[in-house]
């Protein structure tokens, strides 16, 4: 199991966060990784609930999860890290020049063309609930999803995953869309509903999934005020 | 001068946009970094404001501009055509391992922790300016915008470029802090203010900007509706 505290290469993850957010955390897309390619880590756990230490932000600029570090580098940002651990793996990336560099735009299409539209649905439904603006602007967000859904879906087509293959791409676009599980937009995509089906039904991504899980329940806070 | 209708490499790029657009279309990145390694590129023109033709999504499945594409790759996504663009050119990316990947995350910084918040900023300004959803949205943007560029501003301190030396990810960073021109906030970061203008002060960057313009000015609409 790749999970050893022994391990040299150290993956950064938070200790407990509220259930919208269980199996999402990002270091969920390291790990994944991580157990394609059978490379053990340790877990560094960091407190999602309190500020960050002031030395996290030598880390990771923005405080967030995950950062990576091994014998050889220390770094942030999980598109940078599935990259560097795929860089010379085939089984993550293919070997050849054209493929590899579409692979890796597919996996910055997730994070830059896909993954902001999604992220302020997350902000309308999650983290700003409620609030007057939300109910005006979600229509347009959710149509803004739609059309760049319809266009993911479009061009993986019949295909089990990116440009023919499983790689990085794939790790990136499943666990975008997983961000959508509150919602049917991927659903109304019956090519792309298949594809995150498959995507988490490897192996390897069950595994991550449950080392990100068995963590949160570990750390599950105390109910507060609850009488006797 | 890159800009050559004879050379292999070809670069999308639209045919006019509006003046808010100006000079912050993407293919900027792309001519900026053939720029500083003299690399010849032509330019295809797409027009902005018809949609697409169905088969330029084939190229660019979000029917974005840019493309690139020469005799060994086709690709899309800046940030990929970037990566693909540095990969043997020291100028735009160490060699040494370790600081290429740290170049790599803070190129994947700009695009994914810095530029969604600064997209939302952009539809609250522009695309959907004067909605009522906007005036209570707006100054949580803002909040979070100051929040990112605080850490990004933190990270930078005294280097002249991340990492110190000039790299793919001083392209994407500064590229990404432009569509802030509109508001104060960059100049609210002194030492941002000051690596924002060093990277538009490159001669490289001055030639990539002139080459977007002209094909606007050659190309801007007639007035419409004038009388004599």
């Amino acid at each position: 199991m790749p999970v050893d505290p022994n391990a040299t290469a150290e993956v950064t993850a938070f200790r407990w966060v509220p259930p919208f957010a269980e199996g999402l955390v990002r270091d969920i897309r390291i790990r994944w990784a991580l157990e394609e390619i059978e490379r053990p880590y340790r877990v560094r756990l960091i407190d999602a609930m309190s500020p960050r230490p002031p030395e996290y932000f030598l880390e990771q600029p923005f405080g967030q999860v995950p950062c990576y570090r091994n014998d050889e580098v220390q770094l942030f940002e999980s598109g940078a890290i599935l990259i560097h651990l795929a860089i010379s793996e085939e089984r993550l990336l293919p070997f050849d020049r054209a493929a590899r560099m579409r692979s890796v735009a597919w996996m910055i299409a997730a994070l830059n063309s896909v993954e902001p539209a999604i992220l302020e649905l997350a902000n309308i439904d999650i983290f700003n609930r409620g609030e007057g603006w939300t109910k005006e602007r979600r229509p347009q967000v959710i149509e803004k999803i739609q059309a760049r859904l319809k266009h993911v879906s479009d061009a993986l087509g019949e295909q089990e995953w990116f440009e023919g293959r499983f790689s990085i791409a794939d790790i990136m676009m499943v666990t975008v869309l997983r961000n959508l599980r509150h919602t049917t937009l991927v659903a109304e995509q019956p090519n792309l509903a298949a594809y995150v089906a498959r995507g988490e039904a490897r192996p390897a991504f069950q595994r991550a999934l449950a080392d990100q899980l068995a963590v949160f329940a570990q750390h599950q806070p105390e109910p507060e005020g609850e009488a006797a």
